[in-house]
């Protein structure tokens, strides 16, 4: 059964975080999607290609973990990338996805690694666990592929391997990021984009010491 | 016979993304025009030398599809760069006319190819028709004419060619942009517009490689 | 004699261009000036040392066109490069001088020049009596002085053997910029700070070629 | 004892400033504290942990100038390098704390020197004593320390022997800034990340000349 007052909460509040996230250019026309877990089998997903800047409630749409559908309306392509962190990660409680130009260009940019390792940034302590600058988080990057389902088991692969870390990069796509709630992810998703956009710039430099 | 009330809506919205557009500093200092399509042989455009973040409906002028006004007051003088358009391609409902500073500075960079080569961006699949990363969409760049015929039948000749595709760039001038209706334009603007920045950060690496 | 309700209504003006220009990080750090004409013989000018983007109708005096004060307070301690621009040009109503990023970065790496020579942008026709992308505007540069009445003078014998144009730049310092009314400053403050924001960025792949 | 009505006037206007900040991208993900001076003995500085743009009267905490609570809540961690600051310098009365992109940036670009040199802009006038842009400020840049006892002596032992100044950077962390009041400290800090923004700017094109 959906608990259809706390659905709706959800659904306001994701809007909410849309606004914002659109009026920062990172969700440019109609791209990205977001959710929120309902309870431990099931999670609100914003609907397929809705303007994220302009959500209202009958936009999202309450999914199982496996992706399917449990309220009416047509959920997000990506929804299988959000259902799998939730299965990964039973503390977390919300994904968001978004194409800001710095994740965009950097995907493209870093080319033959598989991570992008940061490091001595005090902003590092905006994740959980992370307690000082002298740290290393590495967000990893995958190959983007339309097949929704082998890219999230793709990804479902690297963490069952790796340590936990707040988000991952799709290249020429975006970034996917996490947190135990809302304001968690929203913490997450502004260090994640501020300390690549830092790495983007330094890379101006280095790049031109290595020709 | 003009549908007053229909005109009336149209100049509206057409207010209403004008002042979003100005507000991203897409169309200073007066630059910039829009259109819409009213029925099969005419459409509303913007007067001339009007502050586009500012339009009132008295702003706005009835055309015929070869660029003659039907109602009161000077339209824009690049109308028949819109009207050629909505001959050509008998689906699309609106047009945008942008300077931003990235397709500005873009298209007077870009100089010995006459399109700019999109590709393996997910946000390709803003555009209508396209489903994967994985194509190819090309934005054809044009030489500045202040013979706003002779520029018009230029871009018609070219699509008599070449596949048709959401927008062009004339260079150190800007970019025109079409859709379905306003809001299927607005987002294939802002997709273009996202995705030449990335092509321009990219171009500043690429460039150094070059060297 | 000063018409209270002229200078009120002019003081509301400019105090709305300032917070537009303070939102847009023109004006940082009590930075800038304004002041439009009053009558063929005087200005209102901001007073020395002010918030611009909080300015009140008290924070302007009226000063004639040797920069003196004609109403109480302490007028900008620039004032005398805003009057000696309405002596040189009768036509205009407007001067404001803003110290936006670009034009402060610009003005200290283009150091070989005494002037900008913008050309090839249809952006070029927001200027008085250009109608044509293909016109050149020299932007004028002149090294910064605490000498204010020594730079103003400096200036104004520029003009006196160049050709007129929108605006000229100072060395570590900013832009001043005019026109017939406000609107027309503004208007043209934008077109300058656009096309200034495309030749920097133009510059750094040129600076590459040069190497 | 502490004056209630006084703390709260100082809690308010610390937020509204704190929102300011928080629109700009200064202070992302929790980052930044912020704090003024109460009496000659104590001040108030934000909680440990908050949302810098949505903070609210008791979300700040009363100190003394040894960074001890006198008020209930747990101050930030860095409350020390705040306090130190009003220990060193009897005459100011706010301090602020940014993680602006700026200043993150040229903070860990700038390597071998101990201190940015910033001469030849005339927005060096924004700061108390500097009556000519023929000045030089140098900002000290510190190494990143978890020991925040240890980087406050750092600071204070650094100022012991150099002349005052309205700023440090702290490498891959932030700025911070320091005024008679809060208001000159926000135009301090205005100044301090506009310039910087210029010089980093420049380092772009001197870095180029290097290679």
């Amino acid at each position: 059964m959906i608990d259809s007052k706390y659905f709706y909460q959800q659904a306001i509040a994701l809007a909410a975080a849309g606004e914002e996230l659109y009026q920062r250019g990172w969700v440019p026309a109609t791209s990205g999607n977001f959710s929120t877990r309902l309870d431990a089998s099931s999670a609100i997903v914003t609907a397929s290609g809705k303007h994220k800047g302009r959500l209202s409630p009958t936009d999202f749409i309450a999914v199982d973990l496996n992706a399917q559908p449990i309220s009416e309306g047509k959920p997000s392509a990506e929804t299988e990338l959000h259902t799998r962190l939730y299965q990964r990660f039973p503390n977390i409680g919300a994904v968001l996805h978004c194409h800001s130009p710095v994740v965009t260009i950097i995907s493209k940019l870093v080319k033959p690694r598989d991570a992008i390792t940061l490091s001595d940034y005090e902003l590092l302590k905006a994740f959980d666990g992370i307690d000082t600058h002298n740290s290393q988080v590495d967000i990893p990057l995958f190959d983007n592929n339309q097949d929704i389902s082998a890219l999230a088991k793709q990804v479902d692969n690297y963490f069952s391997k790796h340590a936990s870390c707040p988000a991952y990069l799709i290249r020429g796509h975006g970034v996917y990021c996490w947190g135990d709630d809302l304001d968690s992810c929203m913490r997450n998703l502004e260090a994640v984009d501020f300390l690549l956009r830092c790495e983007l710039e330094l890379m101006r430099f280095s790049h031109g010491d290595q020709q």
